[in-house]
């Protein structure tokens, strides 16, 4: 289930990675049945773990969702962190930069949204977006992408050092799956609302974006923020990965029962 | 189970309000246990609803909690919210102001923290805590008390015209249940981190805080942004009647099913 770590510094090609992967669990219903129990209980574990980081407030988690359109970012955070206490979790979507952020670099706005202590941060798409569809689209030079990556991994450090730990998922899906789904959008009148024009556009460039996906993670994966890639052509497999890597996050940070506020006398503490 | 609406502009004296009643429901396991399962069935309606508020994007939902300490304001969101979504909910702590929210009016911080539409906003504490905590403390005057009163109402009434639907809770404990609570802190290390000296300073005025949140419902109860009491002394019953309440005003949305984006020939599109 761990093979999908992205080393440090190696070439990535993703042709290698099966997204039809579904690891020790059969592609059958009795398949899915087991791994989404198995599902199901990490999530009940990482419902325990967050309120115990809501409680200590002194680390955070920072969880980075990409992934071609249709890819199941919003399906992740629905599926795997709808049992989550809401206080404790914040998911921040990243849309089209505004006139504002504009003027400002391309990390100003993503720092504002960083987790705090005693919060699980989701991003949905996130700073890579700049490393991604400018670079597809010919907007940046190679050299302004090189930066970035500098940049970015800079920004790692200082929220890592900081305390905060950083998993990063890059949710595989296959071309062709992506046409399966974006069929299921336009066919299905309850599911048009998600669709966009954009999606078909996009997907013109699939190659392109493959090879930024590739660059990118090569050059953006370290020991404190790790890509992993996860096979996602089957959510219930998708979800799977996800809550695994998620309670691992959480259990490295070995949280202890919180603390009580320094200099009070319990013993002697009376209620009038 | 709708009894105990604050009509607008009433006198309102929390003496007739009883924080033990659990309406319809009998004070055994057996009403407890009715009761959760009710609750249950009103938070998967919610979490439908909440799918559609999002799909559609063109509505909020503001919560305010408010009550004493310890009357239950975070259980709240830990046990009616955790099935939500949280790309569509987001909680908004408000804690002591910071210098810089200190050199803007008392709404600045709070109206940048307003639900965006098809979000869910949870207020735990608000923009009210401005005419309780320094009431109390004889930090404003009486004047300006009013003033923030008015204030206020224009305030929610910019968010309700621009279609936002609020609904705000008043947890109603009793000074005896908080004193069990209190004491529950102070003897399980466990929900120590939970304990603040400062509870047990706040809980010597509280018939002061008794008279500021009359005063206040009375005065900022509207027809738009009403605030409900809820018997608070049993965290079952009230789960429910916070749970019913926001499906209820939920469903005031009326919301259909979402539309398909404009201007885009389903039926002829191909994806290649």
């Amino acid at each position: 289930m761990k093979n999908y770590h992205v080393k440090p510094d190696s070439k990535l090609s993703l042709a290698h990675f099966d997204p039809d992967d579904t690891g020790d669990y059969k592609k059958t219903e009795s398949g899915k049945e087991k791994a989404k129990a198995a599902t199901e209980k990490l999530i009940g574990k990482l419902s325990e773990l967050q309120e115990r980081l809501y409680a200590n407030g002194n680390r955070a988690l920072l969880i980075v969702l990409q992934g071609m359109d249709t890819s199941g970012k919003d399906g992740v955070i629905k599926h795997v962190m709808s049992g989550v206490n809401p206080q404790g979790c914040k998911v921040v979507t990243f849309k089209t930069p505004s006139v504002e952020e504009l003027d400002h670099d391309f990390l100003w706005r993503v720092h504002q949204k960083a987790p705090a202590k005693g919060q699980i941060g989701i991003f949905n798409r996130s700073h890579y977006e700049d490393v991604l569809i400018t670079r597809v689209h010919g907007r940046i030079s190679d050299k302004m992408v090189k930066q970035r990556f500098d940049q970015i991994k800079e920004f790692e450090e200082l929220l890592s050092e900081s305390g905060t730990v950083i998993v990063k998922f890059f949710l595989h899906i296959s071309k062709g799956e992506q046409k399966k789904r974006l069929e299921e959008r336009i066919n299905n009148p309850e599911k048009r609302w998600k669709f966009s024009e954009g999606d078909i556009e996009e997907r013109k460039f699939w190659g392109s974006y493959i090879e930024a996906f590739e660059a990118m993670m090569a050059a953006t994966s370290t020991d404190q923020a790790p890509w992993h890639i996860v096979p996602a052509n089957r959510k219930w497999y998708r979800n799977l990965i996800i809550a695994d890597h998620v309670v691992d996050a959480l259990e490295s940070m070995k949280l202890k029962t919180p603390q009580a506020p320094a200099g009070i006398n319990f013993n002697t503490l009376k209620i009038e």
